[in-house]
């Protein structure tokens, strides 16, 4: 994977007095060792930008503010390197920790972050130590507060959560496939030959797909399998293969077939789920469905609230689907629209559609909540390609390791 | 151009008792002297299919029924031969010819046209020698006749209007450019880099040239004019030049720039000019700028009836390129949604917009009025062609000559 530009990184600064735990919460956050932790006060003594993946949202820089403090320091220029940072800030973590004591300096960064509207997530951090009052602080400062302890990772998936539901509108992923690419790189497109789109026009990834390739200055040759020969030898008098090979999933062993191991390939519904959702989350949870037990309730989850049709995908099909995969007996639940539940913790399966009509935030939401609650989550999309045998291949690319 | 097969002609037979003047009305019609024409009744004596061009409405088949009337036939046999050519009808023109005398074999072909709910338009042939009562025979039969004469040529736009008219769904010209190419071509799209199109999506006819080229078995290569050195080096590697080139307008001169003139070049909406309407017409209709004299009254058509913007295109922008290109002093009336004029002589051209809110069949019946009534009609996207100096190159291949 290339590497996303500093720029273009969800920048989260973490206000909190010296000693707060703000470099181990941004180890905790990250599962990288990536800021020096120490138990004195004030170890890091600048302003330190970390540039880092903050699974399953997203590249993000962490802007370690320690040293800005009101503890040995003039002021004005405590001020001035605050501003500074706020100017950069596109989230805020207010890190607590007890005791408390006197929150005027919370107060002070709080009423700046806000008056520049910037979304602060409050961390009230090491719970395992005990001794705060959550109600209390809360009461005080008038924003909610997430207990975790950054040393034993208690509360972070939840903090992880929050901070998902707090990121502002822009800072979406909005690259499908672009960012995997260079620019000049071709890309080959294959469609099934019995193309599923309304006369004159084109399934809705296709385009997305064809959009984001122009976007990021590479070219798209779009064939349907029946080309495919005419397309690969096309690659081939030009000495060699498709820097990558997006194909619809119902011809993708077709394809596969015509290209050598060493080819990139990947679908079109498995770059979806990576564009609107966390790719790892939803394969792990695809394989989670091989260990499902007799009586395990499975959720399956439509954005759309459309008619139930006879052999409808998620009432019918897809529940026979995973009996077969899992050789479990099972119970299933079908939600639709905005019936998404609260309390997942029931369930040992999530099974979510495409979820086309949902936002990435949305989306996002959801599976940061299965992730809370400790619940496997996939979608239908990578569901069917694990069945179909092509998960792997698929995802290889797209994922670091497996 | 690559031949329409005949099974994708729209068959338009032609019936009329012997001497009504089938054979010389296809002529008329298609201008191309396709049948033996001989003043003896009888002279065709088999239905015969004949594969042709009638402008502007596309490619058809006429089926001359000669010798399918009631003299010397067995009653049996004519109505065989009967039924097995109107099983092969997709239009009918029924033609009369003075002396109308009985009418009972029109009655028969009639009824049987309407049973199998084949469109009938009714042409009554010979005006020039007279003797006709065409209310009279309207009145006996209970269709419209158009009066026309096929030896002088009189009334044959309005004949073609109402063929245009009764030409049932589905019998659209329905390839933007497959029908141009063949299987396994490779043809380059090229895209402004500023992308006219909201994020994750492509300007509509992107999308409909590209399925286009998908049903018709080629491949479609897309980039930005800012990868156009790039795409065309992909194709030079591979040993050659793109079998077509289509570009939007607005990058014309770039594109043309860097291919050599033998390969061919047009453009997107030059391409949706021609799916949409008669590129021909609107391409004469475009060259009639240049005549246009002082006093004279230009029509501009929207389809749409959005609220006029500052710089509205039709209201604005259009007049003063007519005026500059004609150097003139013109009357304009400008028209939006439904409300195109029945009459349109007081005009010396019509411009419309593209219409990406009509179907063919719509578009085509506007431009049929248009010829019918004298008056030139040209389209925003060939207006600016010919002004942008790239009509010609635009055109070349898509016309059979200049």
């Amino acid at each position: 994977m290339l590497d996303t530009p500093k720029a273009n990184r969800l920048h989260i600064a973490i206000f909190g007095r010296r000693n707060a735990g703000k470099s181990s919460l941004i180890n905790a956050l990250t599962g990288q060792d990536a800021a020096l932790v120490s138990p004195m006060p004030g170890t890091t003594t600048d302003p330190v930008f970390k540039a880092m993946e903050l699974l399953p949202i997203g590249p993000v820089v962490f802007i370690d503010t320690a040293g800005i403090d009101d503890q040995g320091e003039l002021g004005e220029l405590r001020v001035e390197r605050t501003l500074r940072v706020m100017d950069r800030t596109d989230l805020a973590l207010l890190v607590v920790s007890p005791p408390a004591g006197d929150l005027s300096m919370e107060r002070e960064w709080l009423e700046g972050l806000k008056g520049r509207g910037i979304p602060v997530v409050g961390v009230c951090n090491k719970v395992d130590v005990g001794g705060m009052d959550l109600g209390g602080l809360e009461g005080e400062l008038g924003i909610r507060f997430v207990p975790v302890s950054a040393r034993t990772g208690e509360g972070i998936e939840f903090l992880k959560e929050a901070i998902q539901e707090a990121v502002p509108e822009g800072w979406e992923r909005d690259t499908i496939v672009g960012d995997l690419l260079s620019p000049g790189q071709v890309v080959l497109l294959v469609a099934p030959q019995d193309i599923q789109a309304p006369k004159g026009r084109l399934i809705l990834p296709q385009v997305q797909v064809m959009r984001d390739l122009l976007d990021h200055r590479c070219v798209g040759v779009m064939a349907t399998a029946g080309e495919l020969g005419v397309s690969l030898e096309f690659f081939r008098r030009g000495g060699g293969y498709p820097d990558l090979v997006i194909t619809d999933s119902q011809v993708f062993h077709i394809v596969k077939e015509k290209l050598p191991p060493e080819v990139p390939l990947t679908s079109f519904s498995i770059l979806m789920a990576r564009y609107k959702g966390d790719l790892k989350t939803l394969v792990d949870g695809a394989r989670a469905v091989m260990s499902l037990k007799d009586g395990d309730r499975v959720l399956i989850a439509e954005a759309c609230t459309h008619h139930p049709l006879k052999g409808d995908i998620g009432r019918e099909k897809l529940p026979q689907v995973i009996r077969e995969m899992s050789g479990a007996e099972l119970g299933f639940d079908v939600v639709a629209g905005n019936d998404f539940p609260r309390e997942l913790r029931g369930y040992s399966l999530v099974v979510h559609c495409g979820g086309c009509m949902l936002n990435r935030k949305h989306m996002m939401s959801r599976i940061m909540r299965a992730r809370s609650h400790g619940v496997p989550m996939t979608n239908y999309g990578v569901l069917l390609a694990l069945r179909s045998g092509i998960l792997d291949r698929a995802v290889g690319m797209l994922l670091p390791s497996g």
